[in-house]
């Protein structure tokens, strides 16, 4: 058990990983298969978070694109309108992010599939999830497993793990290798 | 004349107002028109700029995509590798913007066209263009038209206006209406 | 007068050009003057808009950052908490695109001063205003200066250009000079 | 051991939560508590990266705000100039990214501190070091761990585990508490 001042380490990484493999043993196996059906690259696929989670969505959405999906970021320059038969990934730990959550509903509104990822089944997020992946990660309301780390923390690299590992369920669905995405992946940065 | 010192916006506005005149009518038809064979339905087309014209050239590519383009702008989420047959539109009021000239280098090694915007005929960026449209603002360098505004403003405001006149050249072009550009604008922000 | 359906710069330039000026010769100094009442060193600047008007409104917080001012765009990366004694500067064509209302709204119950750039005097922006800029610009709801450009390009050319007028006026006021602003400017691109 | 095209994740995870645990097992503590001399409230931390790892960069500069810290993103509007006494964190799983590197070449020759996040000890970015973190993460290049995700995944949760512990190894040293964060957290989103 690490002391809860210390700076070492040596300490902090082992309670930190204990931590990830707590939330990851409780993800619903089924729940990240049902999200399958909605990620399919016949559909576009839009995709929406704030702040750090944001940041997790933003590397979700540039791995779909190497696996050959058509998607868009909300709020990047290129995102067209959203119509009936689209997906939107939503990704919020608390499941209240009032911008993540609005665009949801104006979504689901337009008939578009909503995919959440949050740690919170009774929020506002998850009610209107056509598939939901329960995500535990502590969150920055306090919800979710316990954890030593700053505010959403747990959460962030849980989803970030939980979107990964997706991918990786996407792509042998898919028959898509690693050298198909490399192809992909921008070859001037 | 304005006052060199003064903050009154009556006699600020029509000085500005002069210079951005003055770069305008140094415009030449048909570099615009040259562009334009770059800038097709048929081509992807990749966007870069850097500091406030990357923000113009944001703008220039967020209305491509309005008129029914396929474009991409560089450092986004979602922007793929690049191949021969797409196009590159470049921007830098100096030309010489060492990010923006790499990859209009990089690009052109890789089968890309190459349209670019500066100010100076004889940068680099010119250099690398298969077709060039010069827009002699004033630069953070003190090339191009005098200005009594900071840096780079005058480039960035008629490199603004000239990529707009190029979007509705494009439109009229391609038959695209008001509308059309209205169905594809963004519907949740 | 230019055909409607014409792709000649040669026409179209002036026409653009005339429309332009149409909407700054509109433009209130007392308004413009007024705004810098809350744009100053001793407060921070909080910038939001959405869409093309966002990519004028980062552009004029790049320029403050540049002359000196402590500023931050919302949806950025270090955007930190906003508080009682900010300023948010908010920029929407048509008054009413709801992500920045409500930023505005929030920051308004917040205590922060509202400073907002619109071409509408009767939007819900307008109304939350301290102090209001109408540019009167077309907008994609058709409102303000008629226009041949597409959707509101002719509002994001006149508050681009309102936005550097307002930052020379600033630069001025504060006796910042062009060196000064170069010095800031990046030097890593 | 999992089956190479599984698509179950209750095989696919625990695989993964292993990959994870190699990788950060071989992280070397001293390292860590070194790239803190660098990282404090007296100096400017820049903060650079592209790709999936610049989303992970993007997470880190964030954090490092919430904490406290006076930090800027490459690449983002308000970005100022460097200069001598600065920081640049610079992230890079392959260490040869070319944007990477040359950010950290001219930050060198500018006076900053340069620490580093990358897999490979040997590469362009390692060797501009001041402080060197080595993350073994699989890359997009095969070096590193070996792992069954795409590309440079391994590298990408690494190195966000790893930037998380180094927050909150920084927000001990400084007497941050959770409470501190949330109030830098923005507070409209």
């Amino acid at each position: 058990m690490s002391d809860n001042n210390t700076t070492n380490p040596n300490q902090i990484i082992p309670t930190v990983l204990n931590e990830i493999t707590t939330v990851m043993d409780d993800i619903n196996a089924d729940q990240l298969v049902g999200a399958m059906d909605f990620i399919t690259k016949s559909r576009r696929i839009f995709v929406v978070g704030a702040g750090r989670s944001g940041f997790q969505a933003k590397g979700f959405a540039m791995r779909l694109m190497h696996i050959g999906y058509t998607d868009y970021v909300f709020g990047e320059t290129i995102t067209p309108s959203i119509h009936e038969g689209d997906t939107l990934v939503a990704i919020s730990g608390s499941g209240n992010t009032s911008s993540v959550v609005e665009t949801a509903e104006k979504a689901k509104k337009l008939g578009l599939a909503i995919v959440a990822f949050t740690s919170d089944p009774d929020s506002k997020l998850a009610k209107l999830a056509d598939r939901l992946v329960i995500v535990p990660g502590a969150t920055k309301t306090g919800a979710g497993v316990q954890s030593i780390q700053l505010l959403s923390t747990l959460f962030d690299q849980t989803v970030h793990i939980t979107l990964d590992v997706l991918c990786l369920m996407l792509s042998r669905r898919d028959g898509t290798s690693n050298q198909d995405a490399l192809g992909e992946h921008v070859n001037v940065e």
